[in-house]
């Protein structure tokens, strides 16, 4: 796979994307990933990338002609080209899983107050906001889905690193875990885990996980009960 | 406002913290974020800290003790000491509004399978998830909360920098924004834009900006009637 990511700020990549599983994916080359800085397509020297709003208002645009002949430079025939928008379609697991099948994405990292809507009509492909929050920049936003994207590339992920039973890939949350030692400042590590019988134990797990949905979660364990009854 | 982030990635930061509008922050002693390594706290020279889960399963856990002891060291009485994990309460803006007006922050990073119930138990004021999506690691999560929290701390952003129309800051999207030039491969912009007419102006935002939120988000949409309804 290739993942271009256009920024305002090449310079904090790869940063937390160069350490631990996705940085091992960069160096056995299951992925490529490219930060690429917008000021290289600008018209003039002092690298200005950014334009006032039609209709007044504060903050700055991202500039039409530029943006659009960066998207231009950098797509190739299969890449699909994505925008960091607080207006687009939330990123979940299951978007994470779509974007893993594709051969090319192009992150286009939202800066300022936006994107020119004509840009984003002729050249993006889908707007992913990763939540309802609002973000300096789209930066973190293109490092979350990249990192959440990669873990799922075949051979990402190594013996000890399971990604069958995390939260949302069961559709529920995860069981409590414990680790040593066996009485923590007075709590013990509940009996069953100890008992070695793993049909018991599994029981237990996918019953905590269960209650955890239902207790924190109520439009997961919805979504839950209606996949397991063929819905 | 004090930030601290447990880690066992400290040197990905600051990273995509260190530019930018948090970058400024720190450097105009708004706040002081510090990245600190779990290892340091390893009762071992390898640096061990984690272990095997009880019950058996694949992956390790962030050893109970080692972690207790970092956030019993790290913590100060007004810290609030906050967990990343999928199983958490949603990040929202208004839970990044709640936390910017807290003295002092604590990031526990999730790793691995997790940490020990009874260290989350005993130790976690809050555990927040930034979304429906698995991540390498927690480090994403913290910069994103850190991110959102900070840009919210009085003085952080600039005359010419925003926050007040954002998205959901005022319940709805943004509407569309339009800059140089008028005519882009044959698209204008929206005359209205154009007319100088700053109250026509202003209605046709706000009409855009209910068009896209009906359109993309209707639970947005749903809570935005409700409040603007005295609900």
């Amino acid at each position: 796979m290739k993942i271009d990511i256009l920024t305002l700020f090449p310079e904090i990549y790869p940063g937390a994307l160069g350490s631990s599983i996705v940085g091992r994916a960069v160096r056995n080359g299951l992925v490529d990933i490219r930060a690429v800085d917008l000021r290289d397509y600008a018209h003039d020297r002092r690298g200005t990338v950014d334009d006032r709003p039609y209709g007044g208002g504060p903050g700055m645009l991202m500039n039409a002609e530029i943006l659009s002949e960066a998207i231009d430079d950098l797509r190739g025939p299969d890449t699909l080209v994505i925008l960091t928008s607080p207006r687009g379609k939330r990123f979940e697991q299951r978007e994470a899983e779509k974007l893993s099948r594709e051969k090319s994405l192009l992150f286009v990292c939202g800066h300022y107050e936006g994107v020119d809507q004509r840009v984003i009509d002729s050249r993006i492909d889908v707007e992913y906001s990763i939540g309802d929050f609002v973000l300096t920049s789209g930066n973190l936003a293109a490092m979350v889905m990249t990192d959440a994207v990669v873990r799922l590339l075949p051979g990402a992920l190594g013996d000890d690193e399971s990604s069958g039973e995390e939260s949302f890939s069961t559709g529920l949350l995860e069981y409590p875990q414990y680790t040593r030692p066996p009485v923590f400042e007075g709590v013990p590590v509940p009996e069953v885990l100890l008992s070695g019988d793993h049909q018991k134990i599994a029981r237990w797990r996918q019953a905590e996980a269960e209650r955890i949905t239902r207790e924190r979660r109520p439009d997961c364990w919805e979504r839950f009960l209606k996949e397991k009854n063929g819905g």
